[in-house]
């Protein structure tokens, strides 16, 4: 009788977090829009759309990932419960600049959120790095092309967000537009990847 | 050792949205009912069935249409995340409704709500369409007959969606009935279709 | 390459249900606590234990009668989104009944408390006798005995709850006191079953 | 076509109760930063990272030994009942704790989190005593000496959370960093632990 690999167990805990961190962003819009006039209202559904997509972009990048992932260690789930720990935590700022975005609290609520962000993606860094470099937890049928590619549009990530969050000690507001660009232009490119579907080909379950 | 498909791992992060959403509308009930009067009370807990019945449906659709996918891209798993970005957002109109009804606002609320469903709908249909026809992302054994029927009531959706919707222009409690009724309508159908078990036949785990 | 079967998709969707209800009950806990006096705190505590115990009884039955269910079907499904409605909205009666008991309203809260757990029990037996009498949903392989022993106690399940329910139209305080001795009653019984392992016997994953 | 095993069942349950847990201690902070000074902020950031590593500790253990375990029983079902009672009621002392550290309160609410913690260590040799002595509910192929090395530290945990407890009597300050102190040392001996890497040796699902 089959059983859930070590590795679907972290992915089941993992897919817990993110679906839940998600899902309260929701409570973020409950509570705040009754006391918003309109423009405001506006402002909790725009992040609420652009943090749902960003953890969506997350979680697709963790799922591609772990198509890759073949074992597990105490470290390495260690390293994933401090990722989660900012995914976690990503709905907290998302609240706060929905609240103070153009109004006094915006550079510190704009910089928190971009921090957040960056945080989480630094991490993601650390547990690839950890399975692909340091300690082989990849499969042994991992596809080289496939783990260099992420490899590389991981390194990318702590960049880009550092820079939009740097931005916000200048202007919040035309951060808040940045951390928007970085989600629409990841769909973007989440849709040009589709086209060569390199996890297609072996995710076959017939 | 077995591990879960790629299919798998998407069905699990969105059981954890759908579960999530679903059982967040009882705080909904929570923090309504004490402040309202008896009436109104009963307006909440409708209002709890009827959307809780309405995700339930979506549940089951998501369901059946995923036992004919058997492969999953980066395009395919962003189209499911913005699909779950409405399904998460459901417990937001619904707590506007029941606020709202027969009062000022109710209009704006009934929209909200009949809107945030019909953009389910047609996210339903944009990642159904994309899996079967564009991408072909079925399983080689998918049946064409279940295909076929479940593209032909996934089509109709938005337009019962968007019609109710309308509907709420003129009176936003007709527009109440109007979503109970889909609801129950939908019940009804799957008890019929229960009589055929189109699923049953291949999901024997003997 | 394996895949969840579909029983396997419905009972991820029910755990997860059965989690996000069971972890709210602490936000009954931590949103009442602050404003009670010490008294009233142990009340929230025991309220706390008595239905988180309730529940995890619940899903240990559902667990037990999954173990004999081979195949869904729409009905099946929608049967079961009836169920976890009924399970879903358990934190909120036991928020109400926390607030009222021996105060005005106590009556209400505790028919309300009791009458969740009868709705869920009377579900619990319509999806289980679809299964098992109506459809031929187990599996081939199912026990006869254990198939049997479950129908019994379900049936059991309605009339103990009803019975409690009922008597807090006299004393709702005694409908409490009767509600957590079904739960002390409920695993004394498993502790019991476990030393005949029913399950045990086939679920080896070795 | 395969299935969950039943152990599988009892993880993803478990996997739920953990996630939506740790991803609840997000809302501890979001409801209590707006009103609170500057230092107390970091006060409410510190507890959230605190206690999401140490439940992040307690979901890697509940892993290690589960992947020692080949059945399930009533009994053992329920005993992680009770486990999860007490890992769900963990967001609420960290609450309290936030609220009241270096105020009026902070004895109590430092007691209640050491004993939430210490209750929860119990809890876990329940099961695991349970499972590898008295039931023999492990796999055929369980590794005596990863059994035995789970059981010596899973013993060693009642009395460190004991310990850290009883100092709230004398000093709540002092409490409070030996609860961080636990996590920081459970962190660095983790990664320690992942130099043997004792999982991944049987965990490769190539």
């Amino acid at each position: 009788m089959p059983e859930r690999s070590e590795v679907g167990r972290l992915e089941t805990f993992s897919d817990g977090v993110f679906a839940i961190a998600a899902t309260l962003l929701i409570l973020n819009v409950s509570s705040r829009v009754p006391e918003l006039a309109g423009g405001r209202a506006w402002l909790a559904y725009a992040a609420y759309a652009v943090t749902f997509v960003n953890m969506g972009i997350i979680w697709v990048n963790h799922h591609t990932a772990f198509t890759q992932v073949g074992r597990v260690d105490r470290t390495f789930l260690m390293l994933n419960v401090f990722f989660l720990m900012f995914v976690a935590f990503i709905p907290y700022p998302t609240g706060l600049l929905t609240e103070h975005l153009g109004r006094p609290g915006a550079e510190r609520a704009a910089l928190l959120y971009g921090g957040t962000l960056t945080a989480t993606a630094v991490c993601t860094n650390l547990w690839w790095l950890y399975a692909s470099r340091w300690r082989h937890l990849l499969r042994h049928d991992a596809a080289p092309r496939l783990v260099a590619g992420i490899t590389r549009s991981y390194l990318v990530g702590p960049f880009v967000y550092l820079a939009a969050t740097l931005v916000a000690l200048v202007s919040p507001n035309v951060a808040a537009v940045l951390y928007a660009a970085i989600a629409v232009f990841y769909v973007a490119e989440s849709s040009r990847f589709g086209g060569r579907t390199p996890d297609a080909a072996r995710s076959d379950r017939d």
